[in-house]
């Protein structure tokens, strides 16, 4: 099973460690052999047809901030997308909610030359997730996404797989953990700039705080679930969002008095879909804290299921890419 | 796909009220076309090998409180498990955990007979869950049983199979809803006796509470999870247990003034397993009120997932059966 890794951060170097320390029992479990033909990052490229040697490829990483450093050739790096052979094509670069490049065009060139996709961008998914799903279809490949939703933890998997015969009529979840970290804080008596500050200081707050707090990383995260576990067809847009930049304290003191919490809810409903500050019970299964994601899903005959979560997390979400590698591997016969 | 269902209780009649409700979807979505082919309650037998009227089988039950008097034939019901031709057996006669009887010996005939289990009852499981399994590989039958375990909530699934290339290492849970509702209402400041008589009227308590207060219960679904989840062969004999029938109301307000609170906390974790009250953070997903069951999976790579749900219903059990019949029929193929 040929590999092509386009992004090198956090989640793409955690998921070259596991690929180290999974090889044996991937390929004793699943059959599964991967192997890296191709590595990309913003400086560059490591390429190799019969696979890069991934210890390697991490140090050279770590050491030159960049894979272009693999070897001395210059592989050709134009269309590489199209050009390299390859039967999985894993998306890691950054979000971005305006345009959703590059990851955008990256996913389209994969899937127009049939490979399957992994993504954790919930760019081009929040944008144009039914055209890329109908892509994927077109092309008879796969397009997975699992790491895009609560990191490591299984929420669409759940969904799809868990409640057969059964039938998801509504959901609401925490989908940021960002936010509902800055709201722990604040119903520990922080005002929303402290709050925010001890976020940045203990990483769980990225140079670009505005998605989380203005609400677009959960919109983004609810268009995908609704698409996916719903069949509706809607991207970002027909979201209705409110962020919490205007939660005073005094609202959220209001709230305690009566064992109540603000928490920044994404809810999926009646084909209604909103993500806003609501209050919820304190007993209520998903009024999580810290920066814990907790959806709740809501059945027609199996009642009210909740699973939570760390939603982020390198090694985390690295592991929702092995779970779609194996997808799809389940699915197709490679080596 | 020709059932036998054995056991006639709340269960048994939400499953065949969700049949009647769900045969259009189950046919198209799954190919599944199930036919009752004889229903056993304590009082006697209904039969019709090309399948009973599932609606009349339910008028009758209600009218008669047997299902005996579906026709005025009696059916033979000698060795009736071997006798009748049907893919799958449903056992769901009440939980035994002293021998495990009249379940374990119905699903040893069902296996010999070649006929796939589905059971709700826990006793066969917690007393032989080893043996049942190398029967059921020997005989090239399923046995599955997702509702032993959360009610409703796919507990079971989620860990099988939404963490594929992960290991899950441990796992903590609250198993009994029963328990889980006495503690809650002693953490208001009820006496456990109390809090019994409030479960009770609430219909939160059965006949045969002491099950639930001395742990059996939990220990019986923690053997279970271990079995299958973790791969242990191990009995209800290997669970070191403790009830909460000595826990007071003392103990309940010391722990709430740490912000905590006491729980029937059942445990799998380095091989050990255990059933005993412990003090959880009001902080820690875990900690549900109520009649809530939850569970937390430690794992290797996407850190820890708590999933909850109730932990019981007659529906929300039924759509548990579905779940296994399903799975059964995308092992095999009947029409």
């Amino acid at each position: 099973m040929r590999l092509i890794i386009c992004g090198m951060g956090v989640v793409g170097q955690s998921f070259i460690k596991l690929l180290i320390n999974s090889s044996d029992s991937l390929y004793k479990k699943y059959g599964i052999r991967p192997r890296v033909v191709a590595c990309i990052d913003s400086n560059g490229m490591a390429f190799s047809q019969t696979g890069l040697d991934l210890e390697k490829l991490l140090s050279v990483k770590e050491k030159f901030r960049t894979v272009a450093k693999y070897s001395d050739e210059k592989p050709n790096f134009e269309n590489y997308i199209e050009n390299i052979d390859a039967e999985v094509f894993l998306e890691l670069t950054p979000t971005n909610l305006i345009s959703g490049e590059p990851g955008l065009s990256n996913i389209i060139s994969a899937l127009r030359t049939q490979k399957n996709v992994i993504t954790v961008n919930k760019g081009p998914l929040a944008l144009s997730f039914p055209s890329l799903m109908e892509l994927s279809e077109y092309n008879n490949v796969m397009l997975r996404f699992s790491g895009t939703v609560g990191g490591g933890t299984p929420v669409l998997e759940f969904a799809k797989h868990c409640l057969k015969g059964d039938k998801i009529t509504s959901f609401i979840g925490i989908l940021n953990g960002t936010t509902n970290y800055i709201l722990t804080k604040m119903s520990e008596g922080l005002t929303f700039e402290d709050a925010l500050k001890v976020a940045k200081m203990k990483g769980y707050a990225e140079a670009n705080v505005s998605l989380d707090v203005n609400g677009d990383d959960a919109a983004a995260k609810l268009v995908i679930m609704a698409n996916w576990i719903m069949g509706y067809k809607v991207t970002i847009k027909d979201v209705y969002k409110r962020g919490i930049t205007d939660i005073k304290l005094e609202d959220i003191n209001e709230a305690l008095k009566k064992r109540k919490y603000i928490k920044l809810i994404a809810m999926c409903d009646n084909r209604n879909l909103s993500v806003q500050p609501s209050i919820v019970s304190k007993d209520d299964p998903i009024c999580v804290n810290g920066t814990l994601n907790a959806v709740t899903f809501k059945s027609e005959h199996s009642g009210d299921q909740t699973i939570i979560g760390k939603g982020a997390g390198g090694m985390e979400t690295a592991s929702s890419i092995l779970r779609d590698l194996i997808e799809i591997k389940e699915n197709f016969s490679m080596p």
